[in-house]
């Protein structure tokens, strides 16, 4: 049984597929030069102060409903899509498996902030 | 056919997997009341700066061979895991889909930045 | 002897003199509800993160170069501008003295960091 | 009439005495090679990050009482201190007068945001 890693299958896409067609995206632009681990991390922390200025003046009850507005809710997933893209261009360029790290820091974490 | 939504099967953790994990994690805690969408964009932002942290006086070579030291590399897999923890709960609370926003950004890439 | 606080004296526009001018600016628009200390580290940051993204996909060479290109040298200067704004906003809502904290600092830094 | 830009006179530290002070500080160290302005501008970045943290998971009331807590008051002049720091040093390697970029921001803002 193997897993289905094309980005758009019946069950949407993968995190998988869409990090192999992030790479096939720039090669066929030719962007790979640009993307070293400094450059893609600047950019990750870029994309992320993109997504923060959405909220950087908004009340928590303004920000709650940001998703009711349709050109903010747009701007959101934008953001959300740039700093996916640049986290898993730069989890491709230093081979970093992101799931395996995310299960690893919860499982560090558990113990870190054990529930009372 | 159904998906394997657990964060540790035989294919290793899952996307959808570790976000209900740290929705689990967060409610276990108590720290929902935190976990706002404002805040949590700005915790992203902060996390992404902590992972540009370790990049930011280095030169391009060490930079690219930033995994062949272990401490550093335990760093990298580290901020890698807070960026991704994050983004999922920012997601969680707004519900919005990373990957379905991931995919329609590069379809609108495809068309923006044409392959010559 | 007085020192001249003005922001456009003989000598050019002074820390205090702007710090004033923005703390006025703000004021004549009503925008001080919206200048709370986490907000206003929250904007320095995008801010910061808007500075960055200028140099992001620059080679070295490129980035000592970028004020040779108008375009370019004023969006730098732009997002000086826009960082030392909020920076100077943000220590006037807490009462913070910029320059006091930073000659302290490099204090602080003459000790952990001596000259061999 | 000469200005004082030592930055420690009777007036207190001035914002070109301290940038001075930095060029010294950095060149006894022989750090100027990291000093570029990419290098400078992702520091900047990470130190305003340093400062949201502080404010991360805090409420509007704690962000406001922030100074009365003596350890957040010392890590919020600290934060301060290193943005001002890079970003001081960050116009000095691109020659860009940050109080002159500042002023005319201010005077470009009074236009677009005129007063009703």
């Amino acid at each position: 049984m193997t897993e289905d890693h094309s980005s758009a299958g019946a069950a949407g896409p993968t995190l998988e597929g869409l990090r192999l067609r992030l790479g096939e995206f720039a090669a066929a632009r030719n962007w790979q030069p640009f993307h070293t681990p400094k450059n893609l991390a600047a950019a990750l922390s870029v994309e992320a102060g993109e997504l923060l200025e959405i909220f950087q003046w908004l009340t928590p009850e303004q920000a709650t409903a940001v998703m009711d507005d349709p050109d903010r809710a747009h701007r959101v997933r934008d953001e959300v899509a740039d700093v996916l893209a640049y986290l898993l261009q730069f989890c491709s360029v230093l081979d970093v498996d992101p799931l395996a790290a995310l299960a690893a820091k919860i499982e560090r974490n558990e113990v870190r902030f054990p529930v009372e």
